[in-house]
């Protein structure tokens, strides 16, 4: 076994030239034993310090300039229009937990105080905050080389919340992980943060992913990738450790659209050009992209499903990220293909030897859909499946047989839907977000986003890996009882130095108690 | 083996005449079909609804008068001064969370308004808010029959969410569990639940409890008790089932306090004596019970360690919950007094006999402990152990080798605790509530509290068991993205009908869109 990794470029169809050493024992154990010590130093930086060192991230992450882009680029054959869109949405992640840091709000600080002449027991001064869990290990997603790798929404998040990040890279992009790593670093060095408060390690996921997620120094994972990894992370982390840890593992996801048939009458075209653009997006590599289609079985769902064939004939070869998300593509969709009572509508050429993939359209029904749980199993690429439904009854059942999703999607006319609300109900209980004659593909950073869901869509429903939300993944609520004024965390003291809102004896404000 | 239960009484040393039907696999099953067809309905119940329901339960249970508190007395051996407190703590806590639901606040309404002119693409309307997870598992806990059983904080905060909830009776009240359990049922039916919203099972825990556990339609696991039976529960969680789920276990916890030399110094006696109290409060049968003392070695130290025998000596022998309880008292405190290097200091009579307990107070080194992980297995009554410390330093390293604790207290003057800063941050990484000068006996519910903290003191320490965040460890967010208003859930609508707090495009308020 060689002791270096090298990404390959599935437009160049070879290893690219940069070695990658992968990281010795002694490199582990200085960034473990590094992300340990500076773990107490800087989770008592103030949220301002804390601010400042991810907007420098940002600004050293845009210093990289085009040739960051071109790397990106190489690893991962993704056009460079999108990339230039995530790195720009990378930072803005960035400056999205820093905004969130400079507010304060984020530490929900609570603050009971003493009242010392209650009958029959006086009450002590109790206060409370969100304080940082401890080191956090992050997994590189491969389709998002920016958004959800080194440097983004879980490290942010975690870097935020005042815990050290160790970041395994992604095998597939191992030079952009490098320029992006240096960046973090050097961000952190200008704003004097600890050492150690973030480092990158070379290797595989089964071996140096497994390694660190048994060790005791790490406190949280956050891991987005394939149901296998991820439920391989889920074991170590809550089975074989000596102390069970949260693991934020984004795993599988088919995103059901529900298309009810009214509105599928009325708007075939447009929906079918719809999905057909959602399926093939970013050649089906999207968390989000929606794998299964519920209709009602009659000459609406006839026409769309024709329609939407028509739509992704129209769809353009396109270059996978590498080749074991191109080889599994082919595989499973095979395997789909291949499975008793399932009807391919449409199945693009096999261009695997040149990386490539084109859309494919599955039919079933909703029996079937519901006999057989397999066809369930996520196809990570342009593919989906149509289920026809003999009614809105089955249509519910075969929603109420599904595993958890990120998203789910329904169409209908807002009468259709009225009248459809146990149907709504019952999809609601399976998703994350709902999303209502739309598409799922497209993640808004924003207040409002959920992105996560049930199991198997990732292994912790109550959190969601986007959106300002996320920081609290990484945190955990410590009371300090009849502590000395000046010995509180600054966010607690009497006087609201950081003006930020506290709940003081049930009442929110900005008061200094 | 008998298809019947019957509660032992330790102040009578007998079991109880009245026995309790060990549910049949029909009774099993009616449970868990009827919580889950009642989870839709049960969470489409405005919060205002909710809230009466709870409101009815406390009534409920204080109708239940003097019966309940000695058929709790029978069964517990409890004193009737504290069952009746406990049976107050229980009717607040149900209409604490009443008043969350009244407030409305609690659910984190999110609302970002589309923006339908956005370049380079418009932005979505996207509400968030929590919902609940399910329905939820709770197993009563042997030493609060009413505050952490059948209708104590883990009920409440679940029915709260929005969760029904399945009781698993505690094998040592059952008595108490049908009275309070009655109470719920009738609550539920006076205020319009649906039914199956509440209910209890009798059986043993690793038959029912696992039984339970491992069903599909049980969403997530509120317990309190053992480490072998919380951690045979998490396992069941997180590894046998199809889908894993939340478990919040709080298990065990030996509740460190500091002493620090100046104030051991000046305050002897003081310290001594509310730390006997501490110890031996309720027979020692309190998750925070203080089990274990670090001192540094000095003159202070050993006088302190005399007037605390002293105390401890003046404890008369009381009465233990139940005879498991007291036997596996007995065996722990004896394995901890032959560990190598253990001195015991004060040891009470044994009268496991008679079911009751007497103080025991035991000494080692911190160099001991450090090295012998098994010093720190919680005994389960009123013994503490004292850890001799060469110097601050030795504590430090002493406190760092320490399991996750609920609390962690430290008793010093205030400069002696500004010179201790990296003490009082190497505790607080273990702790849920860090304790100023007193004794971590009495838990307040309070907005400020947090009751859990990091393995094995619970299996998740971002959360708390009581108080009004508890509310959260049942309810998970959804994301609403365009969806029209009269079918979004009351609390996201345009117009605020429910008056809550919302962060609106950024902006708290009670404003309507």
């Amino acid at each position: 076994m060689s002791n270096f990794l090298q990404s390959y470029s599935t437009l160049q169809k070879s290893f690219l030239p940069e070695t990658f050493a992968i990281s010795s024992p002694a490199e582990i154990e200085a960034a473990l034993q590094e992300a340990s010590a500076a773990f107490i130093p800087f989770a008592k930086k103030t949220f301002i310090e804390r601010a400042v060192f991810l907007e420098t991230i940002a600004e050293e992450i845009m210093n990289g300039g085009d040739a960051l882009l071109q790397k990106a680029q190489e690893e991962t054959a993704l056009p460079m229009a999108r990339l230039t869109g995530e790195r720009g949405r990378t930072c803005t992640q960035l400056n999205l937990y820093a905004k969130l840091l400079r507010e304060g709000n984020w530490c929900d600080a609570v603050i009971d105080t003493a009242m010392p002449e209650r009958q029959p027991l006086p009450r002590a001064d109790l206060r409370r905050m969100l304080q940082p869990i401890g080191p956090v290990l992050v997994f590189g997603a491969s389709n998002f080389p920016f958004a959800y790798s080194t440097a983004g929404g879980d490290t942010a998040s975690a870097l935020a919340a005042g815990c050290p990040v160790i970041v395994k890279a992604h095998e597939s992009h191992l030079g952009t992980n490098a320029i992006v790593a240096a960046a973090v670093i050097r961000a952190a060095e200008k704003t004097k943060m600890p050492k150690g408060v973030f480092a990158t390690l070379v290797g595989t996921g089964p071996v140096l992913g497994q390694q660190l997620a048994m060790d005791e120094r790490i406190k949280a994972i956050g891991f987005t990738g394939s149901y296998k990894a991820g439920m391989a992370l889920y074991t170590t982390a809550t089975q074989k450790r000596k102390t069970p840890i949260p693991v934020y593992a984004e795993m599988s996801s088919i995103n059901p659209v529900v298309l009810l048939p009214q509105i599928l009458a009325e708007k075939t075209s447009a929906i079918a050009t719809a999905l057909a653009g959602s399926i093939s997006l970013g050649v089906g590599q999207f968390c989000t992209s929606p794998g299964l289609l519920f209709a009602i079985d009659d000459a609406a769902a006839k026409n769309f499903a024709q329609e939407l064939v028509t739509a992704l004939k129209a769809v353009a070869p396109a270059t996978m990220l590498n080749p074991t998300i191109c080889k599994t593509y082919y595989n499973d969709k095979t395997s789909l293909a291949s499975s008793e009572n399932i009807q391919v509508l449409y199945d693009g050429d096999n261009l695997e030897e040149n990386h490539q993939a084109m859309p494919s359209l599955m039919q079933t029904t909703a029996a079937h859909f519901i006999a057989i749980p397999a066809l369930q199993n996520e196809v990570f690429g342009p593919c989906s499946l149509l289920v026809l439904c003999k009614d809105v009854e089955e249509m519910n059942a075969a929603i109420a047989s599904m595993e958890g999703q990120l998203t789910g999607s329904i169409f209908g006319q807002e009468q259709e839907l009225k009248a459809n609300q146990n149907l709504i109900d019952q999809l609601q209980q399976a998703v994350g977000r709902m999303i209502f004659n739309n598409v799922p593909t497209g993640v808004e950073v924003c207040n409002a986003i959920v992105h996560g869901g049930p199991f198997p869509a990732t292994t912790d429903a109550r959190t969601t890996s986007v959106g300002p939300e996320a920081i609290r993944r990484f945190a955990r609520p410590v009371c300090y009882q009849d502590c000395p004024d000046a010995l509180l965390p600054l966010y607690l003291r009497n006087e609201n130095e950081a003006n930020i809102l506290r709940l003081i004896n049930g009442v929110l404000t900005k008061a200094s108690v």
